[in-house]
């Protein structure tokens, strides 16, 4: 272990006069802005001063630097207090500060990454940890540099289970470069949190959950600064300070009380409150405190324009499952750039992430059966652009990620997700195994792409599409093999749909996609023979839905059938009714799941539910 | 403590036996099915077995009995362990056993309530133990009863979050009568879990969430009986027994291996396999088991049929929250039945549940922010009709529970959820805390109702309608004070919205909720002064939205601008467009949240995301 320097007296008396300062300015602003979280801040002011001024090597004008340590506010309504860190840095001004929460200002009422020195949004509370934790993962292992991770938790959150998937990842990983500082205030928002100030509590789950870990008084610079310590020179476990503090902390009439959570102080208690701050600082320490730079030891890299190596390369005809083609593209997208990782929540057979782990064993990360972490790891992995993230699992279950994923959208992330066993074509598994909810929860998602690829060349096209797409990228994939319909030149966008057939008098038009479009080619082939000529459209893209190409290929005909194998609500049939909503002169019917599913075979069920291709057929006759 | 009988020489032979056959009937079902879980059945057989015949108290012919012993299975994909054990009781025969996963069997793939002895249907892991806890809180709290809850989990699904959440439940609320049993066969799908055998390390989690925790071997009967009688002796706290197993437990070739996960025991191997285990079970105990009854102390209960104590009494045009409105309303239907419990998130002060727990504090529970494990638990409170469960938090924040949720609806629950602060209208929040996906979101969720009321009124009746409807009840609330529109003997339907201006001559349909309904009424009235008529309608109902109400409105003005405060995909605009796909000559105009928001004050928003009045006034006008 390094030999521990204890802070000099005045080093102590800065830290703590950095610390009153970061509250007087949480303070000030939230009274500017009428609104936030002061008492919250001043809980964790000595925990940041240390953090900023004693611990952390970092660039004070270079946040987003690649070599320097990261720090995640997991507690972000807690923000006044890292804001006015950053003012205490010199990298922010106090005028930038007393915009907090202002219509047009970057420091908004909770951190998010139009700030420079956020690389994640947080405000749902329990999520910062596992993005924290795939920044460490990535410091570690990928980019083998020395920075370090630091995650601020409030207790409360300690509540949710997303924080114990983290530290059993965190732990598993042996992310020794990573610090979990939990501020231990005992109070919640509307009365206190289960577990009080016992820290000793907080302490023995993290050690059982495989943390080195470490109460410490949060209000004493001197023991954080020497739990930090003991943190670094810890190896091959991850270190949670359990540090009890208190709520309002140095405020006057507020100090461990309940009853202020999110209030900004009141006008008649403010100059008291403000005058006792002022005086707690009004001593000169003495000395000005620099934060340490840290060591250039990490790369640049460069992950734009991924393509595959090798077009899609099938048979027409040939019958293979999407998830087949997802394994293969992402060793495509791999061999081009090694900075692709894939995890996936023990489905990998499944998913075919397998496929990948084979080929590039280290490049792929056993998240294990706990998807939010999954998602949070994998967007703290995408931060400053060090990693191409794609996740799988079953479609379904990322409906347990779905706060990680929204949040994702805040964090303006860019990761790719593959869902496979979509809708009720999975069969005898159930309805819990089927997805039928995911194309509404991911085309809601702000700034989302969704791709609901109909064969395994375009599942290849959707993968390269996606590791160059801003923003979240869900792939729907399915369980069932379906035909090759497109040869390896085809071109694929972002918003285009496949026009597959048209021809003039066709009397309506069909919107299908994944196993729906199969059912649709066979539909296609009936009515054909029965004289009815459709136009037949592959979705591809279901977000952004193709408007026009859609637009025009349904004008002619003025009918348009179209759905599939979801509820009814938010799936294609949606995408197209809004996508047609300003138009008139269009008569739609929308084929979709309705009602629970069950176990029975695949066919039985793409009948039963009317999404075959004997119910397309019925459809198309019915609007004639 | 109750002094302990060890089961005798033949009692142990029989159980043996009993979990023997369990092993054979699961083969036997999932070869017929040619899917499933045999391995993941065989590991439980013993602890089956021993619960089943030794543990717990039943009756067998009436499995939903309102005093029995509660199961659940939390690892859902060993369902054929699960309906083998019924076989041996008698209630299931062998025959019914045979149907496994076909097309109109009860017995799907995963449990559901469609079997009488089903409470909760799992299948998405993870979720059964917060469920249980619910079903325990009931039985200790509510009943007063003596029945017990036991919960059987696989070792992988415990590293899901939502495990911790309900283990740090159930030692808060001291839930002796709950028994956890991790089945710890250290295989995973598709690779070892991350703890392996550690069975010491499930101990010391389990211990540190506050947990009675007991290591067993899991195939040794005697031990499970001994553990199972030390958890009912244990007083104020929850027992979990970590159950070392062998996935595929004599099964030959296939016991403690990899590659046997999920697959029906091959052809070839079969044959030896099932010799093995009859060879085991050749020799009779000499005895019969039966389960011992209970003793009938729970009382019936009426929860059908609940009215608000007085109608909702507000000044028209007054301005109150619809969240003040939700407390409100809860009261009074608590004024008319004793079974409505209210749960929330550490949000009660803002969402008025707070108001609920100071007139009936012994009907509040308080949750902490733990969001998967409050509709865990509010599920488990729901089943048999024992509750009438209202759930709250901020609507952004359900989304941390939409995998619950989606389960619920295979559960067949009839849970009731309030999400207060919906939208950008919140304000200086910033969008972490906005909830714009979740109309998206809980539409899609099958038999769900959604209700978006616009004033104090309607949100009243949103509450009365939902304690009465079954499935997943929605109410979206909003922060901010709306008007009072409503008097007090309107009536408010499921499935139908309020006309609230409508005359001859009107050029444009306006379909609003919400804050944007208040925004929809200013818009009227500008219009009205430029000397346009618009037919004014309040959605109200979401989900079953109001197609003939709205199609008859909007049909002879032909046009109609919808929307509100969420994102474009899912929301109000959607359901509209989706509900007038099927027919013609409509022009529709869809307002909502295009992009991310920030942090500004609610009106600045509203304006900037084109879904204030005067949008809306422009949006009338862009259509004449």
């Amino acid at each position: 272990m390094a030999e521990y320097h204890a802070p000099d007296n005045k080093t102590v008396h800065e830290l703590n006069n950095i610390a009153n300062r970061i509250r007087i300015n949480s303070i000030l602003s939230t009274s500017k802005s009428n609104s936030g979280h002061p008492t919250s801040s001043s809980s964790c002011a000595e925990i940041l001063s240390v953090l900023f001024f004693r611990i952390m090597k970092y660039k004070v004008d270079v946040p987003r630097d690649i070599s320097s340590d990261r720090f995640v506010m997991s507690k972000g309504h807690a923000c006044p207090a890292l804001y006015s860190a950053w003012v205490e840095t010199g990298h922010m001004t106090k005028e930038q500060l007393m915009t907090l929460r202002e219509n047009g200002s970057v420091y908004e009422g909770h951190p998010t990454p139009k700030i420079d020195f956020i690389d994640v949004a947080t405000g749902s509370l329990g999520q910062g940890l596992g993005m924290a934790a795939g920044m460490a993962y990535v410091g570690k292992y990928i980019d083998k540099s020395n920075y370090r991770v630091y995650c601020l938790l409030g207790d409360g959150e300690v509540a949710e289970g997303a924080v114990w998937e983290a530290m059993a990842f965190a732990s598993h990983y042996k992310l020794d470069n990573l610090v979990a500082i939990i501020d231990v205030t005992r109070l919640g928002q509307s009365e206190e949190t289960a577990l009080g100030h016992h820290t000793e509590i907080y302490k023995k789950r993290a050690e059982a959950f495989g943390w080195n870990s470490i109460e410490v008084d949060g209000h004493c610079v001197s023991e954080l600064s020497k739990s930090f310590h003991l943190a670094e020179s810890c190896k091959d476990l991850p270190t949670c300070l359990v540090a009890k503090t208190f709520k309002g902390k140095n405020m006057i009439g507020q100090e461990n009380l309940h009853g202020f959570h999110g209030k900004p102080v009141s006008p008649a208690s403010k100059e008291e409150i403000l005058n006792h701050l002022e005086k707690l600082v009004s001593e000169n320490s003495g000395v000005k405190l620099t934060p340490t730079l840290p060591v250039d030891d990490t790369k640049p890299v460069d992950i734009s324009n991924i393509k595959l190596s090798s077009p899609p390369d099938y048979e027409l005809g040939q019958k293979i499952a999407t998830r087949a083609g997802y394994g293969k593209a992402l060793i495509k997208i791999g061999q081009r750039c090694d900075r692709v990782y894939s995890l996936d929540g023990d489905m990998k057979n499944s998913t075919f992430a397998q496929d990948y782990k084979k080929a590039f064993p280290d490049h792929f990360i056993e998240c294990f059966i706990a998807e939010q972490n999954m998602v949070g790891v994998g967007i703290g992995m995408a931060t400053r652009d060090r990693t191409v993230v794609f996740l799988s699992t079953f479609a379904a279950f990322m409906a347990r990620a779905y706060d990680h994923i929204r949040m994702g959208a805040v964090c303006h992330t860019n990761i790719n997700i593959f869902g496979s066993h979509c809708g009720i074509s999975i069969g005898a598994d159930g309805p819990s195994q089927m997805a039928l909810e995911d194309l509404a929860m991911f085309r809601a998602v702000q700034g989302s792409t969704v791709f609901y690829p109909s064969d395994v060349v375009s599942v290849e096209r959707a993968v390269e599409l996606s590791a160059n797409t801003k923003g979240i990228c869900f792939i729907r994939g399915a369980r069932a093999a379906t035909p090759v319909v497109y040869d390896k030149d085809t071109k694929f966008e972002v918003g285009r749909c496949q026009i597959l057939k048209q021809k003039s008098g066709d009397k309506v038009t069909i919107v299908a996609g994944g196993i729906t479009f199969a059912e649709a080619l066979k539909a296609f082939d009936k009515l054909q023979t029965d004289g009815i000529g459709v136009t037949l459209i592959d979705i591809f893209s279901v977000k952004p839905v193709d408007k026009d190409g859609i637009y025009q290929a349904a004008w002619q005909p003025g009918k348009d059938p179209h759905g599939g194998d979801h509820y009814e609500e938010g799936g294609i049939g949606s995408a197209v009714a809004e996508a047609l909503s300003e138009c008139t002169g269009i008569t739609q019917k929308r084929l979709a799941v309705r009602g629970l599913p069950y176990s029975a075979a695949p066919n039985e069920l793409l009948a039963a539910f009317k999404i075959d291709c004997d119910a397309i057929v019925e459809a198309v006759k019915s609007m004639l």
